[in-house]
């Protein structure tokens, strides 16, 4: 038993045990849990820490173009960064078709720009022109090639798919072991509240929360679950924002379909009050920051497992001309670029909040940032959890440290943080890529382009009402008994 | 106290009370409810018979062009002559608006077409074209000419309006008095199953309700629940055919806001079995027969006020080449004219099958069939009960009469009924409108031309969670929390 | 045509409607409604004026010892004095057993003490003794007198009945044609909230707000309806206070039970602030007084039909040495007596803050203060309404008169009014019962004992979704798919 | 590193991981997981096998009375014995008060039965007769002791505990960390149908399905969530056999309270059909068998995670004199013992039907029989997975094992398996208990008296809504807000 890296003496967490144990590294992969593990070739001390999954990173903005053309500022090499010296070892950020572009044509380009990465990584596919080629010939050849997750938006102009769209690609996405991701909310009440608030001179930042309200969410949530019901297809719904939304999602769950739900740390941690300040551009993101009460029903819901991923949504516009300011300072709320950065603070922050104040167990945090993620993007057992055969991709965490948040410390590529000033207790000492120490002490010494892409194994039934989706032409499956 | 007609003897109904009692008609109206009144110059013995208000018939199709260009069988003429054998004495057809056509021009051809009308009337519009200019200048214009409903499908290409449409529409009406009725079935669904369907060579009647799931009705009366309710407009959902839709409606009823719903015969007394016979298309209309379930549900849904109208959404396409042949006998089922006649038989059936069978109350047939269209449509207390001062609208039944249903023996200009060999008990011996014996004895003594257009009231908010509509724009209004 | 009695002018409403009309009145009953009716031997002239079916007070306590042995302090006498000057012509005060004695016996006390009535008169027997003769011998007699509903208590030690109890109840109420009502809240939560509250030395009035919490109600609705729903009897759940009890209700009428609820003035005029005045004892009831959500709740459940009945609960204690301050000035809260006086205000409260600010349409008015209590408790048509045939119970409101509450003004013989200077729109000017004027002008022209005892029919399970209950024994028929 | 015992070459899972590994395990724990080690004293070859923590039995009566007085034929000898060769390592029958005992005396009479144990062994607590001395004295010092769950029944006359014993039953629990269990099902209902089957002479077995309706469940469950969460103490339901019932439970917990529930394999794998059978007594227990909707709402439920635990409620009562028949053959159902056995076939039931046919994951499997129940019980993470620390309670199945279940084949002391003649795949081939082989090969290796007594932890809230319960009195702090 020889191992290139051995963590001694810390704390094992994973998704449902916390034990303590050395955990020995050999050839990139876990091969060892054990007391009493002999010295690696290097060994990390990790008494009192607690020795994590490094994080999966799965909705992130990178080197991406906005819906509104503004560039991220980061790019693979500085989102990488960022999420490794926040814990993570994977990300999985978006691969954005534009109307017209081929998504073999997009993915080519996504795969180019992501060979900065510090990280290894997969893409999800944003498909926002499901055209007959891109449906019947490219995306099977996608989903082959292990890119198993896709996104569809049910706003956005330039993004929207129809709900026959919608359904074809939730069928697609089915037969081929994909599962749809969406960003629900609804694109006409939406525009309609738009039109109507700008007219009347309501221009400033807090009215962009204004004109998205909880009922285009829950309206679009309620819709893209009955669809992908209809059709029997796994759907993820992103960033949660409402009570009635992850309801919906979890009544899904309990009626025995395949529906997910995923939130951020914004909507726990920040309220529509934000777009009050002077600054208020900040905090712009869809759907937008709302209150107190929905802070507390976050909470609950994954407490409850009503929400099963813990996601940033880094979307990373800086708070300058290249960014949120790209229209001017005063430019009305539609033409300021939507999101927030959060890729380096997101576990930070549920360390903090969640697990040093009881709501959330150790291994609540393990699921809720790594394990999860793995399971229904189709990474684990390699990712997502320390286990006998892994990769070895583990942050070990100073449970005690505190630390206040400041953009200055994070290493993304933006000018702010929208937490800043938070006092957090809780931070990454050591991270572990793939077996290689890739920071330590606040040092990357990982390299741009240690990265690897993940070909990724398709969505697993198994554990859902029905163990594996009809065979038949859904159309006839699910009108089978009046047929 | 001189009376033109005076009903002797028989036992009078309204929504509420049931009592004996000589009714007094003078000038066309109510003028005494009473015992012991002198003769008339006319005198009907009511001996053993219910006197109750004639029927309203608020969904049925006359003279019309279908949304596949089928022409109804039935004009003014042949479908209020069969609407007043049928114990009816107002009717509310639509007028369709096409796309293109200005709606002041849809009714002044459906106000021209109306005139063999025996019976009063007045009409839905349909907008299927919301410009510009029908919405800011022509509707304002017709709600204010007394035409207070008006409804919008989500189905049918030619015909859909799209969610920021509908927004309009609601919001408009409800600026105007108005409100907004809606066929509310997933069009995008709807067109997948049938590509799919027809796709599989699935061709015969019986896969339109197939293609026609009930997942498409409650999506879309949820959606437009959500975004009538957003807006704070009343909505009233036509010919709800799922226990899922009815229970939407009445949640958001009992939620405190203006939103109804209807049904129609053919979803309780036939299933979707029939589309199996020889003659299926006969059976086809849209949301389509379902099953034995659905017919208890909707027995429920009616007692307990969970639907408040019952119509017969009279669609009279023959059995032929002008109607649902037009496209051979072999047509596949996307181009057979969708709907089935009802306009004779809507009261009949409810009085044999729910009020002689012990389901509902007398005061509740009457509340269905007549006086909650009458609120909800801007007729009330002119049309719709027997009290002083109302229009002398009222149909004398022998609730003890038991015929067996014929086509021969009704009186539209269709070549088949549905209902075909039932046997019910409780017919209308005598129609008297507006004070004149209309139909006596089987025969009819009203003149093509009898009938009156009648200019309908707004819709009255009272009774409702808000005693009248906000007053500022709703976009504004409904942020104004968060302004 | 002759009449005693003629109201001319006036407009006059039903449960559905509204007219212009002449009552005439001939023997005690309406003979005629009309337009231009001659004079009677006595005519009122009602321009301007509302004719209103007489109100129904069905839930209040007259000449009853309370649970802690206090006797009201109305009897018959002042009792229906005060109901009439409020625009009633009915009233149904509890006939209460105490344990260990005869039904019958019981109901000949009250039939004694009513005979100073002035106003007819039935009575809910209230069993809290529900013996093996009482149930087998005494109830099928009493429902056959016409004693057709009755109450049990879900709480107070002395009254309560168990779930066994109940359900025997039920099914003897359900055999013998009557309706069960209930108190219901969970008698052990407030008993080991009382306890607890007491220990700490919380024994003022606002805790006795604290000790019956909203679950306490929730909880026993929520079994009383399970249980009722089990054996297909009807059950009406009196003074409802909570928005989840009456959803629990309408939940179950739209499953198709006959089950109904009742609220009172009380919970939407007061809050639990009010216990914290100086002389709060006046303000305790069971259930207790809330909040200001449960108003806005309350009057959403009127308006939408879940609550069907709007009752006084009238329970006049003095706040003296004879009802509320028996147990001296600082008693804790157990002893206190609870209830309080509001028989005289039940209509002109919710005609000024409910017809009168648009709430509600003055036909809901009618159903909910008269009508409804005719049906459930099995006295229409003779009461309840303004139809021919039916008793001449009417009042004459002015609808635009304003007064200030002053218990000066009251009739009743309290102390003290909980609405004390509410300033109030809409007050009865005149009273007519059985055709007589028995209230004019603020002068009680009736005598005491001209009321009747009114011998009520069995419920009428019409509309419902059996339209009669089962027939064999329930334990076989609801385990009949079973056997 | 050296092993008392090393488990090579299989295919180890916990309740979030799959993973191939050796597992080394010395002192009786594990204290390797890893690839290649070296041999310990003994080796076990488990390629091609699932290495598994041991069952835990959570919902078991072994050397227990019934409420029919009945012993059960398994004492702790054989019934230990039956578990192990089911692949547990570890038990948690019932200590049973008997009204009038001291639940100190209840223990130690039950910890002198248990020294005859296999396998390692608590006790839940069966409190009867909550005295004020049991309650204030004993209860805490037995919590203290490590019996942190103990059970009450809201049924069986000489069990039944009432509302009001329930309200300082939960909070005596919390108060001392402890979680309550419940055998919910309305008493009353119960009774009342089965005095009025028994007067109709329903005496068979099958009646005893009817006499125990899902109403009562549902009702019963109903109230017992409501009181737990108005005292805000954490609660279980045991054996739930309704779809009602679980989504209740689910909904409290989706609420934010520690609401839990547990089912059994009798009512995914039998129905109420099974009553039918000449030996129908066998197949009596409550709650009883029910259909087959309730079972694929229960693998609905068990997949979505509303039921976490996965327990035989083995009650074996043997088929002849001494058990089910001891009131003669011909007995009325009331008097037959109820309850099944099925200690030994638990696990093999959901690995074959559960995890082989791909209803659930072997993640799942471990979770619902073995992990769930050490974190809820307060024996994580002693018992329940397989980490490093943990004792070395681990099952070896061969999953590709077909066996038909044969009474003969079992190893309890009973005379017939509900489950007899199923073909099961997947079975336990080695059972190790703190690191000893106590079963291979099916041969009973381990001593009575080798199982130990296991002192448990309090319930920990970490991950629920709160953190940690209220520190004031409840009664005061729920009304905190009012006072």
């Amino acid at each position: 038993m020889e191992f290139d890296l051995v963590i001694r003496g810390g704390t094992v967490a994973t998704a449902s045990d916390t034990f303590a144990a050395d955990v020995g590294i050999a050839g990139g992969v876990v091969t060892a849990l054990a007391r009493g593990l002999p010295d690696g070739r290097e060994t990390i001390d990790a008494t009192g820490r607690l020795v994590l999954p490094g994080g999966i990173e799965a909705h992130c903005h990178i080197e991406q173009e906005s819906s509104t053309g503004a560039m991220t500022s980061d790019d693979y090499a500085s989102g990488s960064r960022s999420a490794l010296f926040g814990g993570n070892t994977t990300i999985i950020p978006f691969a954005a078709q534009h109307r017209g572009e081929s998504v073999v044509a997009t993915l080519e380009k996504y795969h180019e720009r992501a060979r900065k990465s510090v990280l290894d990584y997969s893409f999800h596919l944003i498909v926002s022109d499901p055209t007959e080629t891109v449906m019947r010939k490219e995306l099977p050849k996608v989903f082959a090639d292990g890119i198993t997750s896709f996104k569809v938006f049910l706003t956005y102009d330039k993004l929207v798919v129809s709900d026959e769209q919608l359904l074809d690609i939730l069928v697609t996405a089915r037969e081929n072991g994909a599962i749809t991701m969406t960003h629900a909310e609804n694109n006409a009440l939406i525009k309609w509240m738009v039109k109507r608030l700008l007219a009347a001179g309501h221009t400033a930042p807090r009215f962009h929360a204004v004109s998205h309200p909880a009922a285009a969410e829950a309206e679009a949530i309620s819709r893209a679950v009955r669809l992908a019901t209809f059709v029997n297809a796994p759907l993820l719904v992103v960033h949660v924002s409402t009570d009635e939304g992850a309801t919906i999602i979890a009544d899904a769950r309990r009626g025995g379909h395949p529906v997910f739900g995923e939130t951020c740390p914004q909507y726990l941690f920040l309220t529509r009050e934000d777009l009050d300040r002077p600054d208020g551009a900040k905090f712009m993101c869809s759907p937008p920051l709302r209150d107190a009460k929905l802070q507390a029903d976050l909470w609950r819901h994954l407490q409850a497992g009503s929400l099963v991923l813990w996601s940033s949504d880094h979307a990373p516009y800086r708070y300058d001309e290249t960014g949120k300011l790209s229209a001017g300072p005063d430019a009305p709320f539609p033409r300021i670029a939507n999101g927030m950065p959060g890729i380096e603070l997101r576990l930070p922050l549920l360390m903090s909040e969640g697990v040093n104040r009881g709501r959330i167990t150790l291994n609540q945090f393990v699921a809720l940032t790594a394990t999860n993620a793995a399971k229904l993007y189709g990474l684990h057992p390699r990712k997502g959890t320390i286990a006998v055969g892994s990769d070895a991709d583990i942050a070990i965490w100073n449970p005690g440290e505190t630390r206040r948040v400041a953009q200055a410390g994070l290493h993304d590529a933006m000018d702010y943080t929208p937490f800043e000033g938070m006092e957090l207790t809780g931070w990454p000492e050591t991270v572990i890529a793939r077996g290689r120490i890739a920071m330590r002490g606040g040092e990357m010494r990982a390299a741009h382009g240690d990265g690897r892409f993940l070909k990724r194994a398709p969505f697993d039934w198994t554990g859902y009402s029905a163990a594996r989706p009809p065979e038949l032409d859904p159309a006839i499956a699910f009108g089978a008994a009046l047929l």
